[in-house]
């Protein structure tokens, strides 16, 4: 229920009546929803037809019921109607997407569950039978590995019992990471795994969380047998792009088109309908596996001009693992090149990505990178820096020895190594 | 002089003689070079009239003596033409392009000076006077604290002492930080300062290094007074862009046009002529001065799932400056937060920027940000990650304390903050 001045504006206006709230010479026309979606007693929200959820501060508006309108209610969801029995899992991990805005201060706290999530947006449930839960709330830059694990077991849990696809809700900071641990760990995955976030609160009028869960669910119950990241694709609020887990980037702090493919085209889009290339794995039948063996003690060390030499030593000494991003093609200071010798020396594999993310890193072109070729270092092709270092912890934990560690880091074992870039792609 | 192969084919033809190579069923006419461009005896260069470098392997080749051709020398350069008495200097440092190929191996090895380089391409000494000279020569990844300070002396001596601007010459490596280095370093700048460098080595047919080193030339007697890279605008070889120095990043590992300014576009772009904007800082009078005080013990430290809080202590108890490269609007895990405080508590300043480079860090959005902001983390605005730490070695070796510390990295010093981002800049 709406209360303080909120609640003298309605008078006693339910949620989920169809309303028209006349503001400062505008009227926005569209379902009351409930007050969970508020942190104040100072604003109404309205979803408008487009879908879209407006915030209206009180002072100096007027909400009249739409006469004749058909009575909607907002929450509870509807029971899931002819959807044809199609099972998506919708997974909870918190971040934007379920947060909303504390007027008084303008800071966004973790806030919805999974499940009130889809309330707000009750016609998502036309689309599927949506089985949301949540399995922690958290902001994204929290995640840690021991969250991708319990996550991939969900997902398994989920898929092998009937959903035809999940959906994980997620911040947006490290989802990318988040993904390619799940596209590694999820062994004989056969059916979509969508992950999605948003850039502005659900409880914003300018938010773009509800195109985003709407298309994740959609390309959750496509002919798609991977783990992808579905958001904006452009600034409009029309189409999402599918990004392949393993090739996809958070490249801008604030858009809602944020997440961009590296090295490669995005899967598909989505708008009413989802178009997917041929490039994507294609849904298929089987019992999936959650191999959640990671070694975490793995480093993404960065090399740059300046960089300390005793830095990498004290990193060689700590983990079992590095991912360098370097320069260019795959270069470091020479400074670094003993610690990088020690490191092969220990049996520590030193993987080599590139701080221009796009492109691959070829080391027989300079005398630098040939050296570093001839110590030991695995080229990472044209993997990214974070993606490298997420394979790599997960092929620590489950390579025998180190040719089998060298020969799984040069294989694609989800679709994180594209044979040839092409050079348009960037 | 030609050997062996080389040298059977040509059968006495001098260097600087235009002569037709037919090859293949192919014919390639322009100016024979001197074998100096190459690496073994296998193969001779014909500089086309479109200012390209061919180099044609001997085997099954015919040379003829272009017919009542002008004869010309290529090298040495001609005397400086009539170009106004406009003097440029060049200052080379080493780099792609100032490399040469080994064809035995097929790697790349520092091979040209400057004056050699120029030598190559003898049109160039139509646009200026040119003072070529060779400041070191070490491929762009060994670059240190100590080159930028030498080369920011350099700069400095040759602007006062009559030159119009300044083109050197570097590896694309770490070309943005050498950038960003001089850009704070040159107090008092009032005129072009011009970076540039090959993506493929000079003496391959493909190489960019004529049109980077052409237009570079060009930019450099522009009415422009602040620090730039000039390199490819696209995948063709037409028009270069004019980069700002602390706004440009290299973001293809091989790509001619793999330079990039981000959060603002770039200052102008060079075809035939030089057109650039008004955003642009224009040329003025005045003594430059090289203030080289830096503070080397700054690291950059990245931010990301499963980062150990044991490394960011290690860092704390040995660096005088902490640029942390955060995740989304400016985020770490909390994880790092004690480490965060600790060197706040002892004086070490900690900057925040973002790993989406694109967009800038607004830590008043969620409470983690908040509490970052209350510790005293100072937020990097849009500036790069990169451009930070580079700006925060030369704010802790100019400033008296730690106000002044703050107060210079939230100021834009060379274009480094733009006042706010254009969305439409992505």
């Amino acid at each position: 229920m709406y209360r303080g001045r909120a609640a003298e504006l309605l008078g006693g206006i339910e949620p989920g009546t169809r309303v028209r709230v006349h503001k400062g010479g505008r009227t926005y026309e569209g379902i009351l929803m409930p007050r969970s979606e508020l942190g104040d007693d100072r604003h109404v929200v309205v979803k408008l037809d487009s879908g879209y959820n407006v915030g209206i501060e009180v002072s100096g508006a007027r909400v009249e019921v739409v006469e004749g309108a058909e009575r909607r209610v907002a929450q509870p969801p509807p029971p899931p109607p002819a959807a044809g029995g199609r099972v998506v899992s919708v997974l909870g991990t918190g971040g934007t997407i379920a947060s909303r805005v504390d007027y008084a201060t303008g800071a966004v706290h973790p806030a919805y569950t999974a499940e009130e999530l889809l309330g707000a947006y009750p016609e998502l449930a036309e689309l599927a039978e949506l089985r949301a839960r949540v399995v922690f709330s958290i902001l994204s830059e929290n995640m840690r590995p021991e969250h991708w694990r319990r996550l991939a077991e969900e997902v398994a849990r989920e898929l092998n019992s009937g959903a035809e696809g999940v959906v994980v809700t997620h911040g947006t900071d490290t989802m990318s990471f988040t993904a390619s641990a799940l596209a590694f760990m999820l062994r004989g995955l056969g059916k979509p795994v969508v992950l999605v976030g948003a850039q502005r609160s659900s409880d914003r009028p300018s938010s773009d969380a509800y195109l985003n869960l709407r298309s994740a669910i959609r390309v959750a119950l496509s002919d798609l047998g991977e783990v992808v990241v579905v958001m904006h694709a452009s600034m409009s609020d029309e189409v999402c792009a599918v990004h392949r887990a393993t090739k996809v980037r958070k490249m801008h702090s604030t858009r809602r088109d944020a997440f961009r493919s590296i090295n490669s085209p995005p899967l598909g889009y989505v708008g009413e309908e989802v178009v997917l290339g041929e490039e994507r794995r294609r849904r298929s039948e089987g019992e999936v596996v959650a191999d959640t063996r990671l070694e975490e003690r793995v480093v993404l060390f960065k090399a740059y001009p300046g960089v300390s030499p005793e830095l990498l030593e004290w990193c060689v000494d700590r983990y079992r693992g590095v991912v360098i991003e370097g320069t260019g093609m795959g270069h470091v200071p020479e400074s670094l090149h003993p610690g990088i010798e020690r490191a092969l020396e220990e049996g520590i594999p030193v993987v080599m990505t590139t701080t221009t993310l796009n492109g691959r890193v070829d080391m027989k072109v300079y005398s630098s990178g040939r050296k570093l070729l001839s110590m030991g270092v695995i080229p990472g092709e044209d993997m990214l820096p974070e993606v490298a270092y997420v394979k790599l912890m997960h092929v620590l934990g489950v390579a025998e020895d180190m040719d089998e560690v060298r020969r799984l880091m040069l294989t694609s074992l989800a679709g994180e190594i594209t044979p040839r870039t092409l050079p348009e792609v960037f």
